[in-house]
């Protein structure tokens, strides 16, 4: 099948999708660190974050938290609702780790106060910058409402998230949400878009400490696809097959 | 030690605590169901439950929510805050199952549209009748702005049970909370109270949906013990030398 190309990212390409309003969403294994400077491979990791977004988006939408998630194509492809993403990356910390400690001198592992929703302007040739409230109302990014919004399903899908990987021996130390509005009949909703895997996520083995994400990648820890596959496996995902592999669309040009 | 007795109910025995506004909670094998029509014992459970309640306390602590739990300090004892107890028992039902199945016609098993929060007045005699918050603030059991913080809270606790159940294998189908008041140099703090056990909640294994709650109990379906002792095993909290006794305190008369 030839599908129209809509955007190629970091880690995943949008296809136009089967109906208006949809995109497929293929998952690569590109991975990229540092703003881009460090690339490489993590073999099989497309398939796995295909199917680790597709169980975390489903558990979340049956406690009713709005997603764009429609239904798995096949190992690396989903079907998802076309929507016009909000332009800020959603981080929620629970335990220091990563940029957090740089800024503020906070030893990783330190457990914060309370959970921390940060906002970053999603712009790679900025390097997705901090922002604050003042700046997402001034420039428009988000109204007051939409944001007030997008932070009460934040808090609740880390509440949810927190359980779930406590469930499986995973503690949640971080991760970055995407919302996106979806309109239907003049009505617009705030949904939850991207996707929610190890690529987006800290997730440290709560008996062992060991860091069980993209970590492994970044700071070259080896082990980075067995790291993925025992997230899959502890969720009760892992593809019984394997990351078998299927060739990405041809493209229409 | 002797300790003074200050409320014996139907699982539980309250004993004067070390210090003031401290109590030790006893955890009591008997069971009770239908308005305390049935009543038996499950050999352990008060073992189980101590461990099983110290546990979802303190991983709901860590995410922010006031609790009375401070420490366990045996097999069958914990160490809590005391609190003036709301007289009302909170219900959160995920999925149709026991009184509101009855009471509506809703099938048991059937996923409910949206979480239900329901109250109902802790009063023995009379059977612990719903009421609405008309009822609880007309009669004054608890302000506008105390229930608002108990939903609030009691909304949170649905989240993360939610997803900490589902990462054992477990749907939380419905549970029962109970808060107090907790005053501090004249501040108050609602705070949760009581416990949560498989005596408090309906939890049904997401394989076979087997029952792994007090419904064994109630319904006479057998390997009661054995249920309990399989939360308590998946949640990492089985005491390795098994549900071993200690005697109650003696009691100072
Ligand atoms: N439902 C959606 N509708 C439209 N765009 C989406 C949706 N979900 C995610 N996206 C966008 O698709 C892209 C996903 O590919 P990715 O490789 O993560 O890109 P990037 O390198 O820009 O982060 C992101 O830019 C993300 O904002
Ligand atoms: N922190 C606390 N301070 C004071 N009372 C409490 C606290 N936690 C629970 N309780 C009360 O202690 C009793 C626990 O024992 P239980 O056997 O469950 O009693 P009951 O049969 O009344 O439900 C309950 O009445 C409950 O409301
Ligand atoms: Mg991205
Ligand atoms: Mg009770």
């Amino acid at each position: 099948m030839r599908r129209k190309k809509i955007y190629e990212g970091k880690a995943k390409v949008l296809f136009e999708g089967p109906e208006p309003g949809t995109l497929v969403q293929y998952f690569k294994d590109d991975a990229t660190a540092f703003n881009n400077q460090k690339h490489g491979l993590i073999a099989g990791k497309g398939v796995l974050n295909n199917r680790i977004s597709e169980y975390l988006m489903q558990k979340l939408e049956e406690i009713g938290i709005p997603t764009h998630f429609v239904r798995r194509l096949n190992m690396r492809e989903q079907l998802i609702r076309e929507v016009e993403i909000i332009p800020l990356e959603v981080i929620v910390r629970n335990v220091a780790a990563g940029s957090i400690s740089k800024r503020l001198g906070i030893e990783e592992g330190t457990i914060l106060p309370r959970a921390i929703v940060e906002y970053c302007l999603k712009d790679d040739a900025l390097g997705d910058p901090m922002v604050t409230e003042e700046h997402i109302a001034a420039f428009g990014w988000a109204s007051p409402q939409d944001l007030d919004e997008i932070l009460q399903l934040t808090l609740r899908i880390n509440d949810f998230l927190n359980g779930l990987f406590l469930g499986i021996g995973l503690k949640l130390v971080d991760f970055k949400l995407e919302f996106g509005r979806l309109w239907e009949d003049d009505q617009m909703r705030i949904v939850l878009a991207d996707e929610i895997s190890p690529d987006s996520c800290r997730l440290w083995d709560v008996a062992t400490s060991e860091k069980m994400d993209k970590d492994r990648f970044r700071r070259d820890l080896g082990n980075v696809e067995e790291a993925y596959q025992e997230v899959a496996r502890r969720l009760g995902v892992l593809p019984e097959a394997g990351p078998v592999d299927i060739k990405p669309p041809r493209v229409m040009q």
